[in-house]
């Protein structure tokens, strides 16, 4: 395998801190932007707070960190899930196929070095966090959530605190306990997505109450991209805000590519194992079937992947709801389920195998993402009876998975205009009694190929104040072709300026001090600040170095937009001084 | 002056076409994209309808318009100003500036050979849109403008319109006709803005129960630029769907890039005349007054300026309500008329002379466009008592303006968070009587410089559809540096993709047609229809040919992100065919 080079390194003006628990021997990372003194008017020097954010980057952005990928990240969960004592070590994987693979020598190059380590599986029926939640259990993950969460909002000074927001429904606490993750968890409305195999994953919870996460999509295709690309891709995500990454790949050597994948990342991984099922059977759907599907399941889980997108509430009886349709069926997942289904005249087996599914995702404690193979592919197909019957199907399989305390998220759409929004937000919450809704977008609108991260970034930056707790990001090439490192950043990017203004609307007491921060290194010119707050600092720096390339500018008092005469900031100063000299 | 090119030529896959009136002789263009035929799985071709859209890009993109900068464009509404008799034409310029300019021969090479052409002006008190529609009178520009919105919806089958949208509060006939266009501008609630002095322009209306408009900003800043990059920047704007310009130029020679902008801009031009009221006085603020103020309004209503933004609401009073605000006063006009108040401890002279100003806009038609100088410029500072006590006197001033029947619309802010930015709608609607908003995003965070564009795409495209009238574009150099032209297209882009969802949420009933058109195209793989029916062709076939660049590849019955096998549109034709074959 050719060599990897990763993005690694301190964000700017940044430092990793770690805050550690108090029930667990527990550190959680977080981003410490360092912020500079404020210069008064007579010269003296006024500290600034600086400012902890959210931080998916993993042990990446730690300078003291030395990055191997042949050795992949550290277990930070082994000790937990080994304490747990619910587990077993394997002697081997328990798939066929990934028997299979692993005893093929021409693999030899492509296989991850480490992953002799065979993998765990419950001892018994389940070990999920719901199951520990329910019998009030706070496990090490949910504290650290809930550190993580606070991002340390307790020592930020009461002025700096923003009013409440209106959280149209959700119940967010000022702060978060551990407890309170734990009664999230237990009631379904948040998801830890923590395969007992990804102990290299650092805790993220998914749910209303919360902080809205972003998902970013990676995954090679048959026409592009390399192993090397998707992991550098996926370390890349990380760096700039994706709290999960979902492995689509539909190629080569999918196996070998996501465990490099997982043991490099710090954040969950969801896939779709229908895809790599179809691989299986060459692309013929008619071959598909629930053996070869149940093998690919417990092959992923036994790599860790953290939740898997199920497409069961596509029912054969559906399928005809689409036909008068403008674009049909756009999942894929979904096209491949309703092909099967008219093929063979038949039910899904996946929806017929749903109870077997929850049994193994119960035993590793995945996360199970309830598809939507239905959701509207334009506006003109939003909020019909396909997709609505296909939601009310996954309301009915919520339930079914709770049964097995087995986690669940419920994918939503698609392509909705913004005054259909709502609609979709008020039936997820009642069909599917409030289990986390994950939203592609929505788009409002069909019409803006090659700008399509943005009109999928204002349908959610909507749905997530609404209530959607996970964004998945859209990038701009999206109806066109497939992302690559630049489009994924600028994906990640501007659904996690989506999440933050939804946070923001909603009240969440962590999220407006960093605005604020913002704001008074904006009106005090402290350009450096700006750029180190920014969500891209990277990009604030270029665009701003383009018109006032010169170091001394990033000190100066005005700027490049309105000039010296024009300034405001400036204009307001010279105020201030004036209304403080009457006094 | 060196030479200019100008960015000209059809629009891809597009031929422009013309819509006579059936009052006047008139001629509404429009942009007609060329659809192919679908070719179903037999082999036969069904016709697609071809989509005609709005087009603010002017004889620029009509294939047989031989463009000549230096004589301007076509002078389409001077016969219909010379038929209502109303004017004068002046042998001079009114205003000293004006006549200082055109007397000094060093500035011959700078000045547009044409404008010889001497000004007029109104014989008796008014010549305004709205002057005649209070009468009941029908202009030629009222019955192109309802041409021109219908987008010949009429001639779409019915099988492709769409129904109502949620128009919260907005009353959108199904069908626009002239005397609809004259009761919305008679009531205040729309306005035209089309100064005696600007012939060139196409007819176009702000208001909310038509299509939403966006602005773009253009104009030099004494840092960078130059009068031919600035003409470009325009052209290159209308090119993309600017339906007016703001030239907000503060550097050198802006009377003379006015002139050039203005004899080529087929769309109208606002201005913020303080600016080069700032710059006559060499950016002391202290010694702008009336007087200079007055002769720069004359100046600039005789090149034929079409809107003034005037900053007549922040008021003395006002000021002391910014001192403890994060970043006080952010307009740059608030900013300089606030300075101007605490030094002198005076009123603002033009709130004091305002009754003078409406004469003045009265004579030439020019649109008052009220500032909001107290605009939030940070999430902390939203909504407060100087936001909307000047929101307050800004309603007072519109009710001045009516009295001399001028046309208002009244400048919104700013940075809002999602969860207040309704309130900003209901207020701006109940103090202000209904006049259209014109509103700068809103933001709905400040941590994303470098993606500004999008943070106040996400808070336009929702008060779009609360009831703005018109969007001003932000371009993501914001708060960072000046844009350049690709920003300028970004930004053009952006808010009409933004616009757009709005008035599909709204229910225009022109709206909707291109999306289904576009979502069919995708359907059915015409890929080339795609391209156009984009917004931006330009990125969508770029971003396209990135991963499948052969011409063949434009045929293909599939695409880059999912490749043959995964391919769900291909999916469905084979689910349709089954079902339709067990029929």
């Amino acid at each position: 395998m050719e060599q990897i080079e990763l993005s690694a390194g301190a964000l700017p003006g940044s430092e990793k801190v770690y805050v550690k628990g108090t029930m667990f021997n527990i550190e959680v990372p977080m981003r410490k932007i360092i912020t500079s003194d404020t210069i008064e008017v007579d010269g003296s020097r006024v500290v600034n707070e600086d400012v902890v954010v959210y931080d998916t980057s993993g042990p990446y952005t730690d300078s003291n960190y030395v990055v191997d990928i042949k050795k992949g990240l550290p277990k930070i969960r082994q000790e937990w899930i080994d304490e747990r004592g619910d587990t077993i070590k394997l002697d081997s994987f328990s798939s066929e196929y990934g028997r299979m693979r692993q005893l093929d020598e021409s693999l030899d190059d492509l296989r991850f070095e480490h992953v002799c380590t065979t993998p765990r599986v419950a001892k018994e029926r389940c070990v999920t966090q719901l199951f520990y939640a329910r019998q009030g259990v706070i496990t090490p993950e949910m504290e650290y959530i809930a550190i993580r969460e606070n991002q340390l909002v307790d020592q930020i000074k009461e002025k700096y605190k923003k009013e409440a927001g209106d959280p149209l429904g959700a119940n967010i606490p000022s702060y978060i306990t551990p407890e309170f993750v734990r009664d999230e968890v237990a009631a379904g409305r948040a998801i830890i997505p923590a395969n007992i195999n990804h102990p290299e994953c650092e805790p993220m919870i998914i749910g209303r109450n919360f902080l809205i996460k972003i998902n970013a999509n990676i995954g090679n295709s048959p026409v592009t991209s390399s192993i090397s690309e998707e992991v550098e891709k996926a370390v890349w995500a990380f760096r700039w805000g994706a709290d999960t990454i979902m492995d689509l790949s539909t190629g080569a050597n999918i196996h070998e590519t996501r465990e490099w994948i997982i043991r490099n990342s710090p954040v969950p991984m969801g896939t779709v194992p229908l895809y790599q099922t179809l691989e299986k059977v060459k692309g013929d759907v008619k071959m598909l079937n629930w053996e070869i599907f149940r093998d690919t399941l417990i092959e992923q889980a036994e790599q860790g992947v953290d939740y898997f997108t199920i497409h069961a509430g596509l029912r054969w009886a559906h399928v005809p709801l689409t036909v008068r349709r403008v674009t049909g069926i756009v999942s894929r997942g979904g096209s491949i389920m309703a092909n099967w289904c008219t093929m063979h005249k038949q039910e899904s087996f996946i929806y017929e195998h749903f109870n077997e599914i929850c049994e193994i995702a119960a035993k590793y404690d995945v996360g199970i993402s309830l598809g939507d193979g239905l959701r509207p592919g334009c506006i003109a197909d939003a909020n019909d009876r396909a997709q609505f019957e296909e939601l009310k199907t996954l309301g009915e399989l919520t339930e079914m998975a709770w049964k097995h305390d087995v986690q669940v998220i419920i994918e939503g759409p698609g392509h909705v205009p913004m005054h259909k929004i709502k609609e979709n937000m008020d039936l997820q919450l009642k069909y599917c009694h409030e289990a986390p809704f994950y939203t592609l977008g929505p788009l409002v609108t069909d019409i803006a190929p090659g700008y399509d991260h943005i009109t999928a970034a204002i349908g959610g930056a909507m749905i997530g104040w609404m209530g959607t707790s996970m964004l998945c990001y859209v990038t701009q090439k999206e109806h066109l072709g497939l992302p690559n490192k630049e489009d994924v950043k600028e994906g990640v990017i501007t659904f996690k300026l989506a999440a933050h203004a939804a946070d923001l609307a909603k009240g969440h007491p962590a999220a407006y001090f960093r605005d604020y921060a913002m704001s008074k290194a904006r009106f005090e010119f402290r350009w450096k600040d700006q750029f180190h707050l920014a969500l891209d600092s990277e990009k604030a720096i270029k665009f701003h170095d383009e018109t006032l390339p010169d170091e001394g500018h990033k000190e100066a008092h005005f700027c490049s937009m309105c000039g010296e005469h024009f300034c405001s900031m400036r204009a307001n100063k010279q105020i201030r001084e004036k209304l403080a000299a009457e006094e």
